[in-house]
């Protein structure tokens, strides 16, 4: 008989999915070029070229057995000792190759760093507004996510609700900085509060508690933001990593978990991650993907269209009158819907203006939407008299 | 704090992996061209040159925001859509691409089949001998893996010790032909009479048992080979395949999950690996990839090298006085021991002949041994003397 739980889920589409479906549907309709889609996070600049050239040299000068031959299940030993080096060479940490585990990109990442820290019964603590797809990470190991409300005028951590939602269930706080959907990075003084907290709560209930960081848009970052290196501030970190934004490779399903050194269980943790995965049969990522990515440590896409983007979209957002904490990273902005039921407004957009935005609802943060403007400058220039035209129809 | 049951199973080496680490070690020690290294089943030839040139193709000419991006959850397109008419070509099936699902390997397709069609307490049966990940992809799910001990004359199945197994709570039958480690193929006879069985057990039980049908050997069949498409011969069938072993790409992890059109909920199985997929953050085998395969579904690499090995290794084992049931496909042979402890007699064979074999206790099968010949004719024919003087001791 087939797992009913499964099925049920083959039932609830996402949100985004829907807005995506319907922006495509219509772009057939009425070409593409006249609808804005704001739906989704797929970085719109290319791959740094030394990544491209690089496989390509492989491919042509490798012994092709050797080249697409297993992976050590914990990744090829020169690629996590390469990730180790180039964190400590810009973070000032010291990884070795036995911190580091190969990844599926950060999903995998995430979903492997939670299996190892809790169990059944118990409790992870995340921020609003989140990334949707941390509910089944979570709840797949058995253990509950526990959702801290937002501080919407400044998207940081709430610390008062933070304090509140804290118990000796909780294992595990999972952040993510830079933040999909806000934008927001959390500043040096949040990462310090937040890791002083957990010491101190360590010592209270008497057990570890780890910091999950999901890290997929670590490198993009706008000039003068305060970006802090997670890690470098508590010791029972676990940073999860994805290539697929900062150097546009989504699709090859690429990221790694590195444990903090100063983790009494770094190496066993790395260990497990090994035998967690013997139970998902997801193995590792793909041989000739981790190779290539030796190439690109020190480098990134050209990011600088994503700034851009957000200068333009920032400014002439809040001159119209929409209410918007400004991102200091990602391709993602998080304003304020002017009217209180962001579905009904993110529909409105897409019906009458073709402006493809998401409700943050999907995000645990009602009343605000999501643009995704990892998209050409020019969609989004003309995308503004829109915007206007949307807000003003409000007022 | 950390999950003390994957800890507990960091402690828990894999017994080929112990074989393997020693083979390494010793060829570091009196060179590599001294040890006989039959442990793993990593192939040996290189993959189709069109799998190669269609890589660098698509790397030279292909926009590579387009290359690199998301896959849909359940595979690209395209891909699913020439696997599907790649096997109605082949198989005379009818799959259309709404009953692939494409996946990180056949290991990654085998944990989705399974969680798609067992929930906590139901039962797996498999027939021994076994690859042995079989029991994390099994138990992961929270069912039970039910062994069905071998008919070591044949190596088909036991069908008096499987009936016996047989009850209610069977949700799902595992197979694997060609099989590793005994390398026999299942005669059509076999598959017959084991969907025969089946279909009368659904009416008698009243619920679906589906043949999961573990098939990364499917193209590496021995000349005059009787080797049936299983899922032709019963609905309730799931094809799990893997590009591993056939196209000698182990570590690029490519597979699929394909499920018989005549099963009923064959669409909605597809849709659940999907959901599957969610939990364990594995999401979809890389785009590169998956697009590169699609130049491949017709060929294989030349696998010559291993009907070869097979030929000399069967015909001097059987000679030398070692009792072997001769193997259809695969790279895989499993002669008896000549004593009963094969673990004694595996690690005698690594320690006075540099001869590196493995026990079939890892496979369920005490009493045989495991020669992996995805090696160089070369090397097998130096290992002959080395067999015979091994078996000679005994005597």
């Amino acid at each position: 008989m087939i797992n009913e739980m499964y099925k049920d889920m083959t039932g609830k589409g996402s949100v985004i999915r829907e807005f995506f479906t319907y922006a495509n549907k219509k772009a057939a309709e009425i070409g593409a070029e006249n609808i804005y889609n704001f739906s989704i996070g797929n970085p719109s600049v290319p791959t740094p070229k030394e990544f491209t050239d690089g496989l390509i040299k492989m491919l042509e000068t490798k012994n092709p057995v050797a080249l697409h031959g297993y992976s050590p299940s914990l990744g090829i030993d020169s690629t996590r000792e390469a990730v180790a080096v180039s964190l400590n060479k810009r973070f000032g940490m010291n990884y070795t190759k036995d911190e580091i585990f190969m990844t599926t990109g950060a999903a995998g990442a995430i979903a492997h760093a939670i299996r190892c820290v809790v169990k059944d019964g118990d409790e992870v603590i995340t921020f609003a507004p989140y990334f949707p797809e941390y509910v089944p990470y979570v709840t797949g190991t058995g253990a509950k996510l526990t959702i801290v409300p937002a501080d919407i005028d400044t998207f940081q951590i709430n610390f008062e609700e933070f304090e509140k939602a804290l118990n000796p269930n909780v294992q595990a706080v999972l952040i993510n900085s830079p933040n999909n959907p806000s934008g927001i990075v959390y500043s040096t003084d949040t990462i310090k509060k937040l890791a002083a907290i957990l010491v101190k709560k360590q010592e209270e209930y008497g057990h570890d508690i780890y910091l999950i960081s999901d890290e997929p848009y670590r490198e993009i970052v706008f000039t003068g933001t305060d970006a802090p290196f997670v890690s470098a501030f508590y010791d029972n970190s676990i940073c999860c990593y994805s290539f697929s934004k900062s150097v546009s490779l989504p699709g090859e399903r690429i990221g790694y978990v590195a444990v903090n050194p100063a983790c009494k269980d770094a190496k066993l943790i790395v260990l497990m991650c090994g035998q967690i995965s013997r139970f998902t049969g997801h193995n590792c990522p793909p041989s000739l993907i981790q190779l290539g990515i030796e190439n690109i440590l020190y480098t990134t896409s050209d990011l600088s269209v994503y700034e851009k983007n957000k200068e333009i979209l920032y400014k002439e957002l809040t001159r119209i009158g929409y209410h918007v904490v400004e991102p200091g990273g990602t391709f993602y902005m998080f304003p304020r819907t002017p009217i209180s039921d962001a579905n009904e407004f993110c529909w409105k957009a897409a019906k009458e203006y073709n402006l493809i935005i998401v409700p943050g609802d999907s995000f645990n943060c009602p009343g605000h939407f999501r643009i995704s403007y990892c998209v050409t400058t020019d969609m989004v220039e003309k995308s503004i008299p829109l915007f206007e035209k949307l807000y003003n129809s409000y007022n």
